[in-house]
């Protein structure tokens, strides 16, 4: 049976996830809600869905699951109240800028034994999964050391810095759950080196641009993570797993790979420009994925303990950078 | 407006082109022709067409224009009937095995007016298509080399052998309408060394599986086409020009793109495992252009002219490979 | 003029040296000296040099030049002695393990204006050079963020870990000098996550063999390195850095490039299999710098004092890993 | 015991020769000898050789070996001179520029039993030996196509093309020993297309300065050639094997192998510039192949007979680009 979904938030990635569904036989989106209106209509239009309320789309019990894609500060009660109203709920990263807060939510999923599956997209990519699938096949042995290189082509706008909850909530969240998914055990400690190096604005709100990051693990394996604001040539991205037998890396991409060679050189175009095209395959298999988690009653991956997790990653490394301490988990 | 398009032929090119319409919001696809019903069934199934003869889709004045996936021996009398219905016509590769029948054939459409593309969706394979900009754009300065080595994963069933045309015509058409895409220039002669190394069915059949082919311009520049019907690493498509201020190649390319590193080397995975993989966004974006030439006047790329010259390049390395001698058009 | 060496230790890297010498039109090996005599004799036969004590070594005022190639515990004392003696030294890295130790010889070696250059190899390997270059000619802005990958192909023996004075100050060390040639600023913390993955006997000894260090500067500059005493896939040393404009990277050397193609991918050659063949040009011109620093007057690359900072932040990152803190310097 | 050598000819490749040999412990460099006196004057001073006439190396019983690196039209001469004074000889191709001296030349050895090794210094690169290795190997299966690929930097100046005896005596004569080395089967059928592209001198002079040629074996192997005398981007030098199991291929080599990404891209710098440069390795693997052919009683690679058939194979690709015909042999 096809299942019938709703779009909460009609933003930049709430567009990108309508286009997977179009492209997913198993789904269909059938209601789009934003509180800009216009957003909304856009996307209805675009996928044949009909623009509606929370409440509406709440209310309808033909509707089978929810994509929370609005701002961070609603995911909480957004996740709350579609469990409580038996939808299924992928809700975009992170469950909330407040620990706290995020794990009384995870209290209310688990309690009302709800069906939650967090946004973590780069799980989903076709070359990271394929390092993945290279480590469970035994091919590198036993996983000793990750290393990811993380990069934004640009940062983003101060209003966008203002509400993100800082570099490590917004951009390094990403990389505390790969790291994770890579590491394949739990983190014990964290240290963290950041610092403002590419715009001063960024700096005056009290958050970093630029960031190193060490994750260890209880039997020694580690994590380096590499993030930046800026990337001139394109976002870069790319994941590299140490382990006992060898190494297995995922490469970074790019749109064209054509090389052209003259008396400068061998020059290859730059990289995706950002997350929409870079991860476009990530996306549609994100999609896939929270269709068989409805489907079964397997656990999710990523679920919202793993948002849990991720925050708390991000909220120790704040704690290192700014107090110069290595925090222990 | 929406261009309705109908689909005669329903094998796994047709599904390919599909597929490619589904995913373009400029066209519909409402009607599937083939002799085989089942499989048109499917295909309507999939798009929400309708299953229709060749007669209906003919006399339906709503439809815009048709794509021809049939058997090659029913390309030149479908593009006929189909230009002379007043119909946009897409066609795939050869015209006719027969230059006689092609050029009718071509009369026929010049005679009409008719609008008839042809199907070499190398041309809009993103890769290959910044080679073409690389070179207009002045990066490589003038033309001078072109090299293209095209192999097939595997070789077809000799069922498959016996109605193709021979190697030439089936396959290396692909690679001469690339290498006048690169060229720049009409070819003037050809020669062509082939030979059965992959399998002797093929030899049986009078065809050969290994070719190597020279082709030459009135100034001099040359192309070198490098075929095999055998190529254990997947699909290998690669072209490279070599120009007065220096060179362009498009790489080849692959699903996943890691990279696993141990004590035997380094290891990417093999190629993507045919056309239908390897040209995904080439088929998508020979849709749209196909789309966009319907919309407007402007002369096709490829045209029927391209598919007759293919044509005759494949006559002349048949010629040259059998009689050896070197071929001037 | 040319000038005469004499070789001090004719061991592994005695020999890589005395090599190194052959190949230089400007120095010619006239002494070797080794407690080991038969090793001495082995290299003084080769290059047509005598084998010599230490004595007749110090009081041969026809000799210009030392190289201190014997076990660390007798660097500092060699080189007071030398420069003592009016010859240039060129002494294997580190100056000593205990960072007093190493201070005082260095205030000798500033006493007596002693000639000093440390042999820290991997700042002379033209692919670093390069890097190194292409940030000196502005290519890629101010320098922001350097990760440095150097992995072992495998775990030395224990008697060679015993006296190594550990992971950092053995092995390390080198990270740190080529992230301060990177970096252009001093660094000011340093933090590190060391443990033993790769040999339990490691651990036995007090010592780690998987390390992960970021080091930061007082304008925010930071460098990843990530060591491990194992890689099977050969010697890995890599130097990647990030900046305002653009990244440059040195990428990983292998003696033979070929790639085969198969059913199972494209497989790429093992890396070198350690430093001796790595860097063969590194070593050619380190000999080649050590002698334009004998014939010029100015200041060494690396100096003494280079040597004495690496050793503080190897002592800064043990401190790090084995008390759990991050080490202000 | 050390072998003695003359190097016959103080040119670019002589020095060349002469520095692998001052490289190589099993010889020594002791006569050197040029009409032109200061460069044999320079040699002998860099090597500690002696400035002789031809005639006193001829006369010297102590010299063992000589190499011949005059000018092309002494090379038969001297080959038979030396050949006949019981030296052992190395000489650069080709024999002469015309077969019939060269068949004579062959004779000459023959009935004397005299040692001659040509210069074919590619065979002894040490990727183009890994690629042979593989096939060696059985790793590619039974070879069935080679593509060669061989483009100088620039073209050289008229007074050398005069005396070169054109592309294909002087160029591309490397390539069809390359060709042969690989297939491992005879060639017997050679078709070539040539013209002036790059230096319209070139044309005036009768000679072409591109090319593509293709070479078939009696079985059906085949293999291609691409030449140019232009590419901006450095020394154009890949080989490519592809066989029933796969494929494989030695990449470009470049000096520096860094990578600068930026806005435009990622640029890695050009190959290397020329020969020299590009096969040092290989020049030096020839000499110490030389040695054991002197030392030992097994057929050289390549062998006069080598250089016999390389030269044929000019004549066959000048003639099929002149006569525009297939030239069977």
């Amino acid at each position: 049976m096809v299942k019938k979904l709703a779009l909460l938030g009609a933003g930049r990635i709430g567009k990108v996830h309508a286009r997977a569904i179009a492209e997913d036989k198993r789904a269909r989106l059938v209601a789009v809600a934003d509180a800009f209106a216009e957003a909304a209509q856009a996307i209805a239009d675009a996928s044949g869905a009909e623009v509606k309320t929370i409440e509406q789309i709440e209310a309808d019990a033909s509707i089978d699951g929810v994509l929370i894609c609005t701002p961070t500060n609603t995911h909480a009660d957004l996740i709350e109240r579609f469990v409580r109203a038996g939808k299924a709920v992928f809700c975009e990263k992170p469950i909330d800028l407040d620990v706290k807060r995020a794990e009384a939510c995870a209290e209310v999923v688990r309690s009302v034994g709800g069906k939650v599956m967090l946004g973590f997209n780069r799980r989903f990519d076709p070359h990271f999964r394929a390092v993945r699938s290279a480590i469970d096949e035994g091919r590198i042995g036993k996983v000793e050391m990750v290393t990811i290189t993380s990069r934004d082509p640009g940062a983003p706008p101060a209003e966008y810095i203002k509400v993100s909850g800082g570099i490590f909530r917004d951009m390094t969240i990403h990389d505390f759950d790969i790291a994770r998914f890579m590491l394949g055990e739990e983190i014990t400690s964290v240290m963290a080196s950041a610092s403002v190096l590419v715009d001063p604005k960024i700096g005056e709100l009290g958050d970093f641009d630029s960031a190193s990051i060490v994750l260890t693990t209880a039997s020694g394996r580690q994590a380096i993570i590499s993030n930046s604001r800026r990337a001139t040539y394109g976002y870069d991205q790319r994941v590299e797993v140490h382990g006992s037998l060898g190494s297995v890396a995922a490469e970074n991409q790019r749109p064209v790979s054509i090389e052209v060679a003259n008396k400068d050189g061998y020059t290859r175009p730059p990289l995706h420009d950002f997350f929409m095209t870079r991860y476009t395959a990530a996306y549609a298999a994100e999609i896939s994925s929270f269709l068989d988690y409805m489907e079964q009653d397997a656990a999710p991956s990523p679920s919202i303990e793993d948002g849990l997790i991720a925050l708390k990653l991000a909220d120790a490394a704040l704690k290192s950078a700014r107090e110069k301490v290595v925090v222990t988990l």
